[in-house]
């Protein structure tokens, strides 16, 4: 149950061997795997395993209810399991593992906790099966309608509410959990950096100081499917010229704001060679320091494109302050990193939870890819950080 | 049996309920029905059915063996089943039920053929599962080598090996066959027109003057996966910035050449929102009037591209000029149509076995698409105009 043994077991856990990458999505079989591995871990470790109505795993040392009623609420550490299509080992494991790491440091030492702590393991945190990004999170505090996730479908057709049902759960009683979250006195959410903040400042851990706002659109392209052989160019309808302009329009005006945006999925339909298509689907992905310039990528992709769906959208997270800057001092004067990702911690943030994020250092910053890394040595010192942030959290008479 | 019961038993086989198009793929369940249609059509009328080592269908009226063995092979009418994604009810099925109407029609008159007489159904013409279109009449023919075919694989991972194992078929004794090219003495394939030359004409049909050159180009885009909200613009490979400059490309390129050209078929890796692609996979569909215009087209892509890799390549098929005046004459006159769509039919002629084809008028020249369409009365006219090709090409003393 060391560091080294959590992580030699998880990497078994749906990596595709054409990509080498990592295939887990909400409520598949890997999923399940990821699942009882972490009651596993709860069980080996005596901590009571209480699931919240959305399907979250929060592994309890100590009594989180008889303390959130006496004014002392708990100490939440984790993060997620599951991965981006062909994603890295770290993106969300690295959390969980150091969660239930610096746990077993803080038992070592012979820490006696003056208020709960958990692990947690968000379900779903990628979006990578419905599209919703943190719905694990985003459901348990009420910002996505649970009437609305379940209707959500997978590339195959199947709505979470299916997926549920396979997975032998309750569909019945999907949504907000405030007794759940009145358990979390504060949350901190470790996570390999997504860039490369930390390599250029030299330093193995960093704490968050927000996050970027940022959205997701949908883009309709339609056209008239007809054969590519007979059907003369001036007769065509063809939405993969509406593509093309949009990929092209999306950079520029990411650019030319200083944002991201990318256009990571497109489906084709019919997806023949020979066929012109009917219709070409593709997402925007747009982020940045402010939400003007977001938001004037979005429309210059809207004009170019013929208009836009909303799929999901995230004001700027700042994380607490007082939180962040307490994080920072115990851990002797690290660095402060804002990021453009999107995480469970920027949800509970924004619904009022004290939350904070610690990044571990990328030497290469690419992440959602199975070329995503981290060096034993910057995970350790992870833990480490971790340890002292619960120590200080729940340590007698803080927080 | 009339071509309205014809026409009214397929056009439930292979249906989406949600594109209205049809999805007919080879060796497929949907496929299992159209081949069992066929078979039971053949017994019907008392027609012998037999099976190529490609699985093409022959349904024979009279001994092909015996007649070849004379110096009097026979004459073959028919098309296909199979169909593109979402492709409309016409494209193969025409030709088909066509041919056995042409037998009724001519046993209804009391024709006595002098040679033999066949309905063809060709196996996976458009190419829609394993990507070479086709390949029934190339297997047949030996343009398609059978170890390369087997190994083609379907969307879903699946070899062309497996999917005959799995349809119940031998897959060691997949070749030419000569003894089955021997017994055709000429091929004459009815279609629906995919463009609107017979409009423009006002006439119900026409027999086919050539086929354009054309070929098939697939263009692996290379880039580096990464997270969407966190990769600095400038440090992204992104290969659907490549996408886009190919599809433009393309489309000008075929303009300044005079050709048509198509991205229709696109493949994203991972395909998340969230993840920039590690690698877009396209295809490149080219034809034109002339082979130097499309390999102009071709090699203006690949310079965009980084380079394609080309699936099949199809030169200019002109049609048996004898046979191809003998219809014309025998139609009294018909116009006479160049296409830029590949039939087996095309591969037969190249294959040096004489060879025709009949185009039945399309209101709107779209195919590949639902919105596919041929009147009856336009069809009726097809049916009496390969009767009478029939009757005169295995009449007594011609051909």
């Amino acid at each position: 149950m060391s560091f080294d043994s959590m992580w030699a077991t998880l990497e078994q856990v749906g990596r595709h061997p054409g990509s080498g990458g990592y295939r887990r999505y909400a409520w598949t079989e890997e999923d399940a795997i990821l699942r009882e591995w972490f009651t596993g871990e709860a069980a080996a470790r005596g901590l009571d395993l209480v699931e919240d109505r959305v399907g979250n795993q929060w592994a309890w040392w100590g009594d989180p209810d008889a303390a959130a009623e006496a004014g002392r609420a708990g100490v939440v550490v984790g993060s997620h399991l599951d991965s981006v299509p062909d994603g890295g080992a770290f993106d969300g494991p690295l959390g969980v593992i150091s969660a239930f790491a610096a746990v077993d440091t803080l038992r070592a030492a012979g820490f006696v906790p003056d208020r709960p702590v958990a692990v947690v393991n968000f379900i779903d945190e990628e979006g990578a099966r419905f599209g919703v990004a943190c719905s694990g999170s985003r459901l348990l505090t009420g910002v996505l309608d649970a009437t609305r996730a379940l209707s959500l479908i997978d590339g195959d057709g199947v709505s979470m509410a299916e997926a549920l049902a396979r997975a032998g759960r309750r569909t019945d009683h999907l949504g907000p959990d405030p007794e759940a979250l009145r358990r979390i006195g504060a949350f901190v959410e470790l996570h390999v950096e997504q860039g490369r903040g930390l390599v250029d400042a030299e330093q193995a851990v960093a704490v968050a100081s927000s996050i970027w706002p940022h959205g997701r659109w949908r883009l309709d392209l339609e056209g008239e499917a007809n054969h590519a052989g007979t059907t003369r160019l001036d007769d065509r309808r063809d939405p993969m010229l509406a593509l093309a302009e949009v990929i092209t329009t999306a950079r520029h005006a990411a650019h030319e704001h200083s944002c991201v945006a990318t256009i990571g999925k497109v489906t084709v339909a019919p997806n023949a060679v020979n066929a012109i298509p009917s219709r070409v689907t593709a997402w925007l992905d747009a982020r940045g320091p402010d939400e003007s310039g977001v938001r004037a990528v979005v429309a210059e992709v809207a004009t170019a494109s013929g208009g836009v769906s909303e799929e999901s959208w995230t004001n700027s997270t700042a994380f607490d302050p007082d939180l962040r800057d307490r994080l920072v001092s115990v851990l002797g004067g690290v660095p402060m990193l804002a990021t453009g990702a999107g995480h469970d911690a920027g949800i509970l943030a924004a619904a009022g939870i004290p939350t904070a994020m610690l990044f571990v250092r990328n030497p290469t910053g690419v992440s959602h890819s199975p070329a995503e890394h981290a060096e034993r040595a910057d995970c350790l010192a992870g833990v480490d950080a971790l340890s002292k942030v619960i120590a200080d959290l729940a340590g007698p008479d803080r927080l």
